[in-house]
């Protein structure tokens, strides 16, 4: 099984980008989580950053046919990119939302998601645990 | 480790209510697989289902000095129970709100939700393993 | 044919509760024509008020396999029951909502009802005669 | 008693314009049973289908001092016109809204009248005998 | 002169809910000053708590014929409740709603309340003395 | 000076409909008045009535080349149509919109005109006399 | 007949203040014609200007027992002022609300008014003559 | 190939009416150029105009049977009437939308098309050639 | 313990002004049955009553130094204000927002507050009682 | 004549994107039926397909005095950015923005048009139609 | 070259007025500073300040024919005042809106201003500083 | 001290995109005057143009460390990006946000900006002066 694992913008600055908001791990303390859950499941992840829309959706075009779901954190992306849901609409692959912090508890403009209603589901507000529990989501929905 | 897993309203119903949104497990089929989790990670689980607001306020109250966090699905009291909000943030324990289906892509009103500002976190869209997923969220804050 | 009548809150006032709008009957002499109707087409009643929301929503739930629809005038929780509309659609079985008054006629937030999308059709206005003409409603759907 | 039953725009196409969502009698058959039940409860009707409002208005209007009620299933201009209202209104007569398709379950737009405040109540969702409920329903009324 | 004092949702918590919002001193605490208060004025209480929306309206409407005023803190219900609002309308009783913190400077769906229109006027924000406040209120009113 | 004077829907009905709400003159009494002030003036009027949208807007555009001023009451169509809006725009020519009844003290959507913004002004709330201050109106600003 | 006529803030500025708006008159060219107007009509009127709110209420309330009417430009308070708004219901003496320029066709937020809904009624966009037509109202509806 | 191609109301003033918006060609021109693309097409055309709304409800209605399709430029009722929307679906006929201005660009109500959503598509904004590529769209759809 | 006291507009008009909503005391008797009490209490008060926003203003910040809190019905203001809000924020005084009528259960507008969320709380529909209750939760407040 | 063609995120997708909303048509076979239309018309295409809006901006740009108008769908742009609208407003050549689908009748924010307003008009619902429609429009508009 | 500064309602409690939000300088601070800028680029300040809405608009109006720009910051009235905003245009001087804290971060009624559609510009969130660089930018606006 | 200067999608148009709207300067033009006066106060600037949101996000993120604060005219970004808020949030760097137009006084959906509520402040309206004003903002509040 193969996934692609997004981070949308900013999240390479986790560690320093408001820690009281997002916690003090790096972007590579979490992708290290991932790798070693993603090992104990047997998955194979490729990881990929950008802060560029654009960016993001070409990645996204380019899983179909090479994966077989996508873990994506869209950060500020999932509040105002119409074209992240529509690429990953476009390549009908199973797909989760997760968000470190609490999406539900802070500015009115976070709580609603483009990607929300098109992707499996949402899982919101663990920190990298968030991750690391939407691997498991994929991984138990592509299995059945 | 104790948490108490609280079902909301019609949840008892799972199976027979309309299946192709919540699928066919029963609730004691999501209960079997949570203890076996629970047991796997050496929790206690405390399980109560009720259709009723006030009983699960009452519930909620409960937990407070005899658990150590609280998985709820709040069904349909998600988006109308400022109540069952109040007495989780009475309780002051860690909370994670599951759902079975995917809150955000359906009707309008199920995309807001009272208890998920206040709870640790949101888990949706992943059928019973929302619940498994909600457990070791709740299990993996407490032990930090 | 068997019917689960359902009268919701306050409505266990009428004659008393401000008969201005809601009339001079009171719900026994609601039930008495109701139950005459009910003989006349053949109909097996029963009957059931509670000014609860659990409780009715444990009521609907039971209808399953032992009636063959329902007629409810869920009252308030009209306009703020989403567990009653859930626990309707669980059971799957034809509904007809029926009201004394005329909802549209009065303030805003009665003319928004989470039952009625859900339910075969709504009557509105009538006094005791919504209940009667709900129940033809329902015999007649369910002859067809 | 005579009552005045007036058909509003597209009503005249029933039968062949969208059955699934208005069934497939036609509209000489609904009043086909109008009258029969107008024959058996006494009461003499007039039926009038137009697609214009302006029409329906100048009928309505007629109605003053030649008949003792309206029973009315404005179709579409329930959504879009205050004449209808102040017509109606204007007649002081008691007036009966009803519509074949459930208008709750339906478009958002659907959901609004301008008829219902001013009218007796609001009969809905029950295809053809939803005038046959209506006219029940004006000629209880007007017997009191 | 007899007044029933409810006690909403969650209230039985005082002290140790959120103290920071509610304050430190607990329902007995205030049900003691409430009765200092009423034995001054010469004045029978009768006070009950309960987390339950349909007890609350059961209660209410056990006071016709029992009590000459209501005196209630809704809580969580006064944001959500229509049935609390028809039961204290169908009671015809004087009512006085009371709130410990000030509704008006917390969450915005805090600022609404179903009583409020209602009843005969609103307290809030003084902690346990708007209890104080509400039953001089409600006993100068019935003086008159 | 000619003037062409609508009248919109139901405003025929004028004496016998809602008295309370817009007063005891026929429709004949106030062309009588009319008539009165616009002799004294030396205008030259046509006056016409329709409950039809279609047929206003035939009336409005027959006004080019005709006449030098329109004095309307679009009744109930002056918050529903657009058609009436965009046939006076087209005419070019000076149009004053008068109301009986005070639109500002009515229902909500009533205070909203269609009208209004492409016309000279709008006279409202003085029952007759509104027509008779909408010729001077028009009368005034044709002179300048 | 004593009729008080009150101009609201900015209306000094007549004459100068965008005249492609308001026109050229001054506010004197006003106050000459609507003397004119109430000497043929055997009115004597009060004349006040004030750009503060605070003493158009004291004026308004100085109206009780002195005059018969009130005439008032609320001019920018029309939009904002509720204390106007009190101080004419509290004098409950007949009042008609004019304006120069056509509120219903500039901003949107000019085109509500907190004064008309107590006012006889709403004259607006005639330029001087809005005060000329509104003298012209409260003469006639004072003298029936 | 029979089309049916309907003018909305105002449109028979084109040519006189604010060319500044909508050009200065008449019905008669935008008709004739109609006409050739047709032949060229071989398309054969029925053209009808009307300021009632009724009008073309009875007209499209009449399209069942008789033609392959419908090219529509309701005008104003584009934006208030359900009717046309609703006879348009019932005819289950390809129809499509077009406008003559860009209602994108004008007012916010001309910015919601009723009849949009049940078309083939819409073309606004070209003038007279809205017209011509309505007419393409609409054959091409068809020969597919 | 000294008390700034501050009617706001109209409040000079009890008595006379709309009785069926304020009643038939005058301020002065208000303000004599509000020295009564502090005379009991032992509280020293300064009344103050203005129509005019800024005098409101100015008075409350000369407030500063010399009272321990301020008793405030700001009448319309209540609605309009943010200066009388910034004011009382500029203070830092303990504030008490007073109503005679129960402003939750009139005209929409009337139920925000731009006062309220700054105040120690808001006491609202009691009557002149509304002062008395006021100046009682200011006392037990500053006592504390 | 020049004109440039502008693809917008996820049309690279096409003939693999949601075939049942989007079509099977790739964008090779969208763009040989636009060369060989061009060719016809005697105009020169440029073709370009971006998922990044700042891509897509800077090409906008660069058609300032090389191009004579500009073909774009910009998909999920349509309906997020604002720097694709201020982009061909800088340029001010016609554009006419072209949709597959009909945007009208799907997700509610797929209705709203950034670019619309600035556009000559906007073509929807045609499939690969829309943009041979669309040349037609630009190459008319430019012959004028 | 001669400007106007005016100081809205309470910025002369600036320095004990929530220093957390405003700053420690008084307004006297402030207007030295705005001397020494003033001196330095050549500037003649008049300096007033008021907590009257009116008497801003007198004092605005005062400054057609003396004054060659108006710098304010009308605080509290910035979200509540159309007089202002009328005076301001009236003048039509070149005006610049300053404020002392960022108005955007604050609460949402805050971030409208009546003002701003009618000014130059606006400064806002950098305390005096504010001040200083809303002279130089009316400074530099005059000198071209 | 050393200030990152960033300008958003479309600047580099400037001069000659929609010069009513932004002034005949080019970027180059701005870039000059504002090294001039970073020149006199010492400042040390690093500018940067992007038409896409990423590539700003990747600059703003890489000015920690490197700079003392960035002043940032985010154009179209200003009114839909997340990104970019969440981008300078994350530096924690004093940032000032400038316009060249008056964002108030345009439409409706670019007077809300993302970035405004995380600057220190909002300086809009003066052309090119609004950089030179934001850069003595930066510069003073940094020399604080």
């Amino acid at each position: 099984m193969k996934i692609l694992v997004l981070h949308g913008p900013n999240l390479n600055m986790l560690g320093t980008r408001e820690p009281e908001v997002y916690g003090k791990m790096t972007l590579d303390d979490i992708d290290s989580t991932l790798k070693e859950l993603a090992c104990e499941l047997g998955v194979e992840l490729t990881i990929y950053q950008s802060n560029s829309e654009g960016a993001l959706v070409d990645k996204i075009q380019s899983a179909v046919g090479s994966f077989d779901g996508i873990l994506i954190n869209p950060a500020a992306y999932t509040h105002t990119s119409v074209a992240i849901r529509d690429a990953i609409a476009a390549t009908a692959l199973p797909t989760v939302e997760v968000h470190l912090s609490n999406i539900h508890s802070r500015e009115e403009f976070r709580t609603k998601s483009f990607v929300a209603p098109i992707a499996l589901g949402q899982i919101s507000g663990f920190g990298a645990d968030s991750y690391l529990l939407g691997l498991r989501a994929l991984f138990n929905h592509n299995k059945k």
